[in-house]
């Protein structure tokens, strides 16, 4: 793949524009961990994407776990004393509870309070609950219309259905010169929240498009999954492939305008890691690397102890860390096309340093080969990284000995990948360097 | 062994104001590398523990070293030129040398000056001093008494034996379920000074008392030894059983209210520097650790190349750093009863730590198991600690994979060992873990 | 040997001053990768040191280069307009484009341009400039001079001759006791410039003299060799003499006032990275150390992956950090005598720490041994050292399991080598050590 080709068509074609869209399309549906909202999502993706779906049926053992009953919802509302609907699903996904089992009843304020849920510290926003795995029900609602409700009788309606059925899914594989992987996952369970995580539903179409037409040594595989179920889902149905996975990315949260968090892999020192560190500090701009701890998104999954993939986790901001996070202020306003335009990128950076990092032995590795004579140094041309170009070629020829990968040499020499790389480029070109891998 | 019993236990029983009549009733005693004033006191403890009272006859080759004669004293005295007894050993045990050959002579102030020791800059204090392995023999006085001697001829009288008899040590040995050994080494040869050792003694004996009616998988073994010269006979005849210390401290100075220092082990990284660190560290008050050097106490020995067992040593202030270290001013005023317990609380918790490092390897490695299903979010309660209870679990769930040990996960998840220790006991309860040793 | 002879031998014959005088007759000759300059100076080390001078014939494959022709040179001038010898090369031997080809012809002012190489930002110095391997030739003078030039004609006269002939190199073999070798490797293709390297070429002469007339275990390897294409000569013939090469060291530029620098091997810890530290460490002085880079001096190629020895760089202001650096104002002003006998001193005790890094057994593993009846507390007196004269011996016990060096023990302890290798020596005298290598 020819990384800077790659971020030109990027920016030629506004990716960030194209995501931003692709989000907004999908913003209306309720989506949950199973059920039509799912499947409707996947369809509009599928339009993108050579995607398969899958479905996984109720009742399916994977792992420790049970593919749970399917859900869908048609109506649901809470009457006042006056019969108003004063909450309606139709206004806002987030007005249920995910995963509410169906209830129509009449009610006193006392005794609806409990299933009643706001956001004290942010009095207009509704916050976003779910109730997966104990069965129950409940209403979203703003804080401010919360401290209005009246005492008297409510009309409680949710009208929705719990029944057998499946786990839908997405995969697209986008097959590689190699059969090794690079796994990117992505959740697709919340309803109508932007940067949790149609950003990264957004982002990893568009990268599977990209990957698409460009040629590249792995096999990219993208997942677009439940959270939590989803991710055991199919490790449970996959595991003979996950010895092709070399290396993968969690990724979600691409929008918002803060910086990039990269969140380590289980290691701590796999090549994900390195090469995710590398493209951020490349980059130039702030950015933050944390340790792995087991929470989080589905490298909870990726990164138990028997299943133990390299896979980070890379973000924006993490969950939880920004206010709108998991309220109905995650919305069309806080992501930004040039945030996912930048988050893609990085992606993009991401892949060229994994594609590229090959371990060279030099061929002539007793005392420095002759440069100037095969004119690299006149290659290296005059400008201003001349220096630094020259560096990078002894900096390779120095470090070629058959142990050491261009991230291993980018690392020690405290150089850029794409100097050390394009160093390499030159000196393999001369039969200086050949490659072991 | 229940740590939280234990710690109550030694609150209801006042364990620290204990600690601190035994040193009282030990602190008259003139005690030395050998002789009657040891015996004594290990006598004393008998009525405590059950202590094995060995003794090791002079002339006996231990290792590079020989047991020496056996000292003991009967009455000692310095009369000035009116014949007054200005300095008397009945008045204080560090008035005369320790191992002061006996003298019985009249001489000049200006013979006798080399043989008083004084200490100008606390002109008030005894200093402490001994001439083991040298023959010679001393008095010493306050400074200011010193000051007023007026010139003339003194009496001078030291009414000690040096003769062949033995070296005496106590042992006391506690049964646990395996033959794995902890050893806790104490020294008893000093006389009249409280912190230095009495408090170690006393630490010791309420050690060997609590774990004696509690359960616990390793042996506890207490060595009441002289210092040096004791802990390298015990290794010379004990050999044989070095391959069954798996840990070991050496305990002195306890009484001081000075904050707990640790000094590591040789190898600076064996389990019982990584249990007393996570001990302080959870305890949440000011200490210190510091790196091993090849002097101090009896971990001289302890961690000569040769023998080299995992023992570090903890104290409060560390000798030779307090100005009363000593000298007649280490009396029954420095060591304190709250100072004491601290300490005796400091060391249950690290054999708690000990005890408990279990290595688990999780029955449900593949992702994450469901731990809603199982009740154990409920269990966990609803606490203000309930998020760290959970991500207590879920490290526990994360690194149990058969490598790591709680020590190795409450390090890595930076949490505190009881919310690792009780996280672990909770998912065994529930068959998700299992214990390899 | 002995360091503190050497030092007060070093200091005793003025061994700084006799360096700055070798360095001033030095000075004049004109030196080049090749030709009568290099074989003129290896004459006069001769007078010094047991010099083999070794010819290699133009046209000898080393490695991936070939050895270059010969390049001398008899006279050069530049004339001006008015006829008048306005840059003449018996004024300075910088004038010339070091192995510029010969010319002799008339230009223009605008055509002698490109020719002519001055120092904006010096304007009263001469820059020092060569073009070994591409054909070209030119002159070097001030910038203030070259302000001055008018237009018009302009007579070049280079008369140097380029011919195959050989590449010249002096090797100074001053035996040891082992085949175990210590290199010292100093580039002598400067001309008329005195930090960079007469000050090396220097040191290198006096060190092999000095290490001549005592007794050492390695033997040490003085190489005086072209830049670059020497040290690869060197090497490509050199080969089967690599193993026994055990630590080398690059010597240049030892003159200036600045502190000492340290560029570490490849490895970064290699025994001669830590003797080296350790050297200027104990010295007290201000100093710096720098990890490796794959630039600078003849460490590019003995630290190529192929070659790979064991070899630092170590100098005083490095090259290029210095203003006069490769400029006429490296010149007998720059360089000092007493900076060349402390570079001198540094370099002994280097190797001083090198011969004694003793890997004791203890004789007396098993707990200390005792030192007081071997005489061994009064025999390190009672001088302000004493403490840490104790110290030492107890390290040095406690270490002495048969893995760890003098070396290791000093680092661990934080104690200067010399107090650790007396104490080693001390306790070897009365067999309580035994040396393993």
């Amino acid at each position: 793949m020819n990384l800077s080709h790659l971020k030109e068509r990027a920016h030629a074609e506004d990716v960030g524009a194209a995501m931003y869209r692709l989000i907004s399309q999908l913003y209306p549906i309720c989506r949950s961990i199973t059920g039509e909202g799912v499947r409707h999502t996947l369809d509009i993706l599928k339009r993108h994407i050579p995607l398969s779906i899958n479905e996984v049926p109720t009742g399916t053992k994977v792992f420790d776990w049970v593919i749970p009953r399917e859900w869908n919802i048609s109506q649901a509302f809470l009457k006042n004393p006056q019969g108003e609907r004063i909450v309606d699903f139709k206004n806002h996904n987030l007005h249920v509870v995910n995963y509410s089992v169906p209830v129509r009843k009449k009610m006193t304020l006392e005794e609806l309070r409990p299933h009643l849920h706001t956001l004290p510290e942010h009095p207009a926003w509704i916050p976003y609950r779910t109730s997966y795995y104990e069965e129950n029900w409940g209403f979203c609602l703003s804080h401010n219309q919360y401290m209005e409700l009246a005492d008297g009788e409510y009309e409680v309606c949710i009208d929705s259905s719990l029944v057998p059925g499946s786990l839908s899914y997405g995969e697209c594989l986008v097959k590689g010169e190699t059969e090794d992987e690079i796994l990117i996952s992505t959740h697709i369970c919340h309803p109508s929240l932007c940067n949790d995580n149609l950003s990264g539903i957004a982002l990893s179409t568009f990268l599977a498009t990209i990957m698409s037409t460009t040629q590249h040594k792995f096999t990219y595989r993208f997942l677009f999954i439940p959270g939590t179920i989803g991710s055991i889902t199919w490790l449970a149905l996959n595991e003979h492939r996950l010895a092709n996975i070399k290396h993968g990315l969690v990724a979600a949260c691409f929008g918002d305008p803060g910086r990039m968090t990269y969140k380590k892999s289980r290691s701590g020192d796999a090549d994900i890691d390195r090469a995710v560190q590398l493209a951020l500090k490349d980059a130039g701009a702030d950015h933050e690397v944390e340790e792995f701890f087991p929470y989080g998104y589905d490298e909870r999954q990726y990164c138990s102890p028997g299943i133990n993939l390299p896979m980070g986790c890379l973000m924006r901001t993490p969950h939880g860390r920004y206010a709108a996070y998991h309220t109905s202020a995650d919305n069309l306003d806080l992501v930004r096309p040039e945030s996912l335009l930048d988050s893609f990128v990085t992606y993009l950076s991401i892949f060229h340093i994994l594609e590229s990092n090959t371990t060279y032995a030099s061929q002539n590795p007793k005392c420095e080969p002759q440069l100037g004579s095969r004119g690299l140094y006149s290659q290296i041309g005059g400008d201003a990284d001349r220096g630094a170009k020259q560096m990078a070629m002894l900096w390779v020829l120095n470090m070629a000995d058959g142990t050491h990968s261009l991230v291993d040499i980018a690392e020690r020499a405290g150089m850029r990948f794409d100097l050390i790389k394009t160093a390499a480029d030159m000196l393999a070109e001369h039969d200086l360097l050949k490659a072991l891998n």
